[in-house]
């Protein structure tokens, strides 16, 4: 079963909002097995909605249609998919008793546009709205489905997944499962890493393995399919191993993780506490590490030592230090672990400092930085990176590469 | 002028991203009146993204793609642009150069496959890609205008802005402007802001004005049209002091600014230097203000006192002043405030803490929120919140907060 999302709605057009709908029945559609070759956004013009339905007809068997089914003129799309396929629109009684309680109970008045919410295309089936007026409809005609979602996420989120998903799995003769794992690597670009799983991504079919890179990380989604969760399951299992085989050096964690919750994890686990001393990151560890809720427990504080002020008065870099290495160095970076690790108490600190630019620093090239940690047992560590992007990039990366960095240390 | 962005990439079909380069690009050609009649979404398949263009010039002519630039085999837009159009891909030796000088800066491998991503269709022109290595290109033939940007975000937007955007206001041979102004507003919810200015609203020809909400600050876009940019200055004139003496007192800025830019703006054209210390923010007011190039110059550096600990430790709160009130206090913000000032010598000093949830601290519920600040000249100051929402919606709104209080307060 192959599927197109066609969104209505000239705010999609007017980049007003994104098409987080498409995003989101495309995930759905995904790990149930149906295929999705196409997304299409189209305004609220019913010519174009009959050219984009002609199409999608052309090459798809199921079409999800979202948007466009509110009270004003602007909502035209089950008007136009009903004239399309020479269908009546009816008053669905049920849904008109839903409406208008909603306006008693809500004490405004309800306008006789409202009324329109309540029609649905004649022989469809109704999907509930649990939370809004206008229903959504699903209709099978000359071995095309047809299915109709209100645009608001809050309402088409649950009439999917309640009454949308079920009437779905229904119609789908087939009974394969689909699963599937998404393993995380830093520390290695994503072209690198293919060129280690070459003949892997070559002859993938089942699992397939989807790769993806972002801000300095890369993942690999592996999808399996088969009747049988086991099998889905051992053969993720299989095409895991032989990368971990390949590339599990960078690898740091599976599905929805990231770096910072990895370490705040390991922290937690080992019942240790850390404090950090940022320079050119301006508290940006600190932040993202308070960003989870219960970091409390492992984070004690830090200090943003932005200046050389900062430094001296702060966290007591010692002027000696300053003035033979300077502040880019990684003297500096291990004096600024070590003393906000023992100005906390912690069991770890960890420091950034370096270059972020626009502008050279101490006549060091933009992207120059240096992550210091300091245990409260055994040596202090100091690793420098020459990182390239923009001011932004090299801040987040500068974070990424710190909290890599610590966790191997952790797991050692 | 009529547009088809056309989104490249199985990760959006996959429902892991959402195309918000269609939401960008749509926003940037609404502004200077392109109108954009579809959004299309294919993947990394060649079949289906050459039927997809030959659909695109049926009914555009400006085709924006994004996406599949890069350096592996999935990526394939611009193999199949050229296939389909007959073009040759030939090597750009700018490009080529800044892709070695990459990886001899990051010290990594550069694979044979990097190569491909400097190939560029002929006689096209090369759009700079300043934030990654896959050069974006624009080309016309035969009245069809194809432009191709790279798929990550922080790639494509600096591209279309610096060069895209420009390359398009060549190509557009329309002799009416359009000319657009954001105001921006921060401390009054957007129904209440509407209904000040409703009937303003209700008979919008020309300027238009449209409001948009979000993070706690509401923005209002005055757009006007005319050949003459004098005439459109003096629409967007007329209304924005009408705007102005409706609902002036919550205005902070206009067009690209936040509150964070304002105030690092203010304290600069003061000659004044800030030091901060934040609990529940975890460090994000300190972070934001160092992603400002040059805040080196007003920002001192600060405290991130998350817990108890680094109060006493670092921030050098009295005990006294916790056991008596509590850190989620008046006494403890102006202390805070206070100590951090004195420590880096700084000209005012700001403090955050609070509840930010999800349990209560103190007894206090979640979104109590104390601000303090400390000048060198003058009494300390401290402002009681009850914020609403989400543990990351109450950091953010206590950071504009913190920036609308103290911007206040320095105007004065």
């Amino acid at each position: 079963m192959n599927a197109e999302i066609i969104a209505v709605g000239s705010e999609l057009l007017l980049g007003q909002i994104a098409n987080t709908n498409g995003k989101f029945l495309s995930k759905q559609l995904a790990e149930i097995g149906i295929n999705v070759y196409f997304h299409t956004v189209v305004g609220d013009n019913s010519d174009r909605l009959q050219s984009v339905i002609e199409i999608a007809e052309s090459r798809a068997d199921f079409i999800i249609f979202t948007g466009g089914l509110g009270p004003t003129k602007d909502d035209l799309t089950k008007e136009t998919i009903a004239r399309h396929l020479g269908k009546n629109l009816v008053f669905d009684n049920h849904a008109l008793t839903a409406i208008q309680a909603y306006f008693t109970k809500t004490g405004r008045e309800m306008t006789e546009n409202n009324k329109k919410q309540a029609l649905i295309l004649e022989h469809a089936d109704v999907l509930a709205n649990d939370h809004g007026m206008a229903p959504g409809m699903i209709l099978t005609l000359k071995d095309k489905t047809y299915m109709l979602l209100p645009g608001p996420p809050k309402e088409l989120e649950p009439m999917f997944l309640t009454y949308g998903y079920k009437r779905l799995m229904e119609k789908l003769d087939k009974q394969e499962r689909i699963e599937s794992k998404v393993l995380r690597f830093f520390g290695i670009g994503e072209s690198l890493l293919e060129t280690k799983i070459d003949d892997l991504l070559e002859n993938q079919t089942n699992p397939t393995i989807a790769p993806l890179a972002g801000d300095g990380e890369v993942t690999l989604r592996i999808t399996a399919k088969h009747e049988s969760k086991e099998i889905c399951d051992q053969l993720i299992g299989e095409t895991e191993a032989e990368i971990m085989n390949r590339v599990g050096d960078f690898y740091y964690g599976s599905d929805q993780t990231s770096l910072i919750k990895e370490l705040v994890k390991e922290l937690t686990a080992r019942g240790m506490s850390i404090a950090a001393a940022e320079s050119l990151t301006g508290g940006m560890f600190q932040e993202q590490l308070t960003t989870i809720p219960g970091a409390g427990k492992v984070f004690k504080g830090g200090i943003v030592s932005y200046t050389n002020d900062a430094k001296s008065n702060l966290l007591q870099i010692r002027d000696e230090t300053i003035s033979a290495y300077g502040v880019i160095s990684e003297q500096c970076a291990i004096e600024m672990a070590e003393n906000i690790r023992t100005q906390l108490d912690a069991d770890v600190g960890i420091s950034f400092t370096g270059v972020a630019g626009p502008d050279e620093q101490e006549d060091q090239p933009v992207g120059t930085v240096f992550i210091g940690i300091a245990f409260r047992k055994g040596h202090s560590k100091v690793k420098k990176l020459n990182l390239s992007g923009s001011r932004a990039q090299i801040r987040i990366r500068s974070v990424k590469y710190g909290c890599h960095y610590l966790l191997n240390h952790l797991s050692i």
